[in-house]
């Protein structure tokens, strides 16, 4: 039975800002309020996940994520408004696409 | 400006049968009547040529190409049915995903 499948991004002037993999670690920021408890959802050395995070950043020319240093307790992270945006349009984008998928796959190789 | 990209491929049993360079590939070889004409064209040695067809005709578990030794002529090669109702079937699976990738990166993200 054949099977199709489907690879999604967004570029920024030629570069990658916007994955699978990304936008699932701005997510985990997001919900951990910590970096360091996303890279480690994620299965990153902290120093990897902020190094992605900063290479979005540049890539798109906004910030992502703010971090404050806490007092005694460890810092937090959290997105910024336009990152929280850009999850959830990443979100609804592969949704739809992934509809889109097996519908186009369905009619072309009446599968 | 952001931009969305696609990668898009269909497998069989979990194994890649058809992607760009592969049904590229066997246009070319349908086009040339000749496997290693077509391997010049896609910059691919012979042998490397032949072993990703071999791949996909194994992965699929149906003939794609049918070689023919010429006497003293070079020997000629040509695309199964099957193989050139896959080239359109993809090809036009692609178009149409192309088509609404555009359609939906504009909707979601207001570009």
């Amino acid at each position: 039975m054949l099977e199709p499948r489907l690879k999604l991004w967004v570029e920024h002037r030629g570069k990658a800002v916007l994955g699978d993999g990304r936008v699932d670690l701005l997510r985990a920021v997001g919900e951990t309020g910590s970096l360091t408890e996303a890279a480690l959802r994620m299965g990153l050395s902290y120093r990897r996940a902020w190094g992605k995070i900063r290479d979005m950043e540049r890539n798109l020319g906004a910030q992502l994520v703010q971090s404050e240093k806490g007092g005694n307790t460890r810092g937090s992270s959290r997105l910024t408004p336009r990152a929280e945006a850009l999850v959830a349009q990443f979100d609804r984008f592969r949704k739809r696409m992934e509809n889109d998928l097996g519908k186009e796959f369905k009619e072309v190789f009446n599968a």
